[in-house]
């Protein structure tokens, strides 16, 4: 019996989630480079590279030097830090110990970018992907651009093997996954030919989030990318469900809450943005999802109280001291607000979040 | 050098802030409680208590705990869990055994709430307080029904010693936070009455959230409450900011963050949801505000990204490689993804967030 709220993970449910994915990869001859930032932990980071998985990404050197860390957990030593890093002399230091002990790879988004990482680097060799905007106009270059960036970081005496991108604009509802999906392609395969044009080899080209990966085994999309890098398939949260990525039954991961106080098609539960996290896109329905009540909206969110408001002819809400699970909107940023992961597997194993907090 | 993100705190604008709200609330005669789930900080809670702090509020026992650990450096046992729990066997134990060492009060909210706490807490004496909802209509009971939840705490054992209540409807623009003060006075008003009704003093009535606490010295106002609990004064936010309780010259913390990537009138820093937090109320302006570019807004937030753009006429936009200042939009959320803070105080000490993640 451990006191709430705390997040807990249904193994069994992660383990098919996995499988799922490895497949579909396989199928689609594509490499499988889940993202870690999701879960942070070496478990499960171990889990995914047994299901295929041919390295890791993440978002931040700390986190690579985590997952580095522990490598005598997850058998994994090909880390590609998938963010264009703007290094620091001590930062690049940090890259450069790193890559003297796993296979490591970085992203570069501007040729002022490249030529500062390169010369921070002094002539290690580093492998790079320059990252392309593919939609969301976040980091990445236009694609178009992307040859350019390459030839700077090759002459900064970077090893730049190929392209990437994060079709981020994926999340949304309707046909919005399939339209990023298309972008992402069409982004990825303008990049590779402006590499080419360089004389450079593009032979790395990087793609793939949760909401897009379905359309992996699409000829299209298969035929230019050549690794994909979900990140929170394992896991799958309330945005997953409500873009029609998944199902309530492919939830791997809920806050465990006590209804602390209860009215007629009303409660409130222990469990708030300092569990839940805070995200709430637009076009989301509340503050998370009931996984055993599909009917019932998280209306408001403070620190450590979800409202949560029933249809009125509804007869199944929970009562005052009852124990409930919610679907956190992003996992992501849910798993990053915990210590450890409560393991359901029979022997209740604690998974440490070993990356939690690595913001730099 | 400290390598980017992180968060920092500028300990001259704290202690003006600091000692503002204690002037305040001596003016008006209020004892001053200050929420310690906003900095999570021993040695900022040691810092209130100098300045005239009576005792601390938290939300959670977890909290209450690590400040009770942490009595060496704050000088302070006297703590309230301004929360309405619903206690475990095991919760019900941890509560007896802080009792044991500190001066303990709890919240409660329902008389059913109040007899399953009574009952678990096995006689050990406990000072309560039954909250009431003020019109932001989260957990509280309604103020009038307030002596029937104490009536029913006193036949269980608990020491019901008053009534609080949390504006928290008061965060917004225009005049929310006067008539949210007007709605908070009411509420206490007539949640006394409403245990002298039963026979109970009602001898600590507590409210005030930073946004409210400058009616304090209105006579209405310090006529009804006897205790104050702000939390995010000390520091302050972008929220704080919009919504008029204080300027940009008194926010005290800030995420450091480094230009990873630059456009005409458009960055991209490293600093994001991971250590900003993703609160967002429906009037902010943004994902958090730029503390030395007031015209800038943060228009798109991820895990590890900040988008930010100035107007067109800007001309001090900061270049790739910059390392600049972020004001979260909420304060407590920030300091709860951090295991330190960075004091800048002469010697940059580290301040360790000992209730980081103490949700339970």
């Amino acid at each position: 019996m451990i006191d709430t709220p705390y997040l807990e993970v249904d193994v069994d449910r992660m383990t098919r989630n996995l499988a799922v994915l490895a497949d579909r990869a396989r199928s689609a001859g594509v490499d499988f480079r889940p993202h870690a930032k999701t879960h942070k932990c070496a478990e499960i980071a171990r889990m995914q590279i047994d299901s295929g998985a041919t390295g890791l990404a993440v978002a931040t050197i700390g986190e690579a030097e985590a997952f580095a860390d522990a490598a005598d957990i997850t058998s994994c030593t090909d880390i590609f830090i998938a963010y264009p890093i703007w290094p620091t002399p001590a930062k690049a230091a940090r890259l450069r110990a790193l890559a003297d002990r796993v296979s490591l790879r970085v992203g570069v988004d501007s040729a002022e970018g490249a030529r500062h990482l390169g010369a921070l680097l002094g002539g290690q060799r580093v492998e790079a992907l320059v990252e392309v905007d593919s939609g969301q106009h976040r980091t990445g270059t236009a694609p178009g651009d992307a040859g350019g960036v390459a030839a700077a970081g090759v002459s900064a005496g970077l090893d730049v093997v190929g392209v990437f991108t994060f079709p981020g604009h994926g999340y949304g509802v309707g046909d919005t996954r399939r339209r990023a999906a298309e972008q992402e392609v069409a982004a990825l395969r303008t990049a590779a030919e402006s590499l080419r044009a360089q004389g450079i080899d593009p032979r790395v080209r990087s793609g793939g989030s949760t909401p897009t990966v379905e359309f992996v085994g699409d000829p299209t999309y298969a035929g230019v990318l050549t690794e994909i890098r979900p990140g929170v398939y394992p896991l799958n949260d309330a945005q997953q469900v409500e873009i029609g990525t998944c199902g309530f039954d492919d939830v791997a991961l809920t806050a465990v809450a006590t209804v602390v106080r209860s009215e007629p098609g009303r409660i409130v539960l222990d469990a708030g943005s300092k569990i839940l996290g805070a995200d709430r896109a637009a076009w989301a329905t509340g503050h998370g999802r009931l996984l055993d009540h599909p009917d019932a909206r998280v209306v408001q969110l403070s620190e450590h109280h979800a409202v949560v408001e029933f249809p009125a002819e509804s007869t199944s809400a929970p009562r005052l001291g009852d124990v409930i699970r919610v679907v956190p909107n992003h996992v992501c940023t849910a798993v990053n607000l915990v210590d450890e992961l409560v393991a359901i597997d029979g022997s209740d194993s604690r998974w440490p979040v070993i990356a939690r907090g690595h913001n730099s």
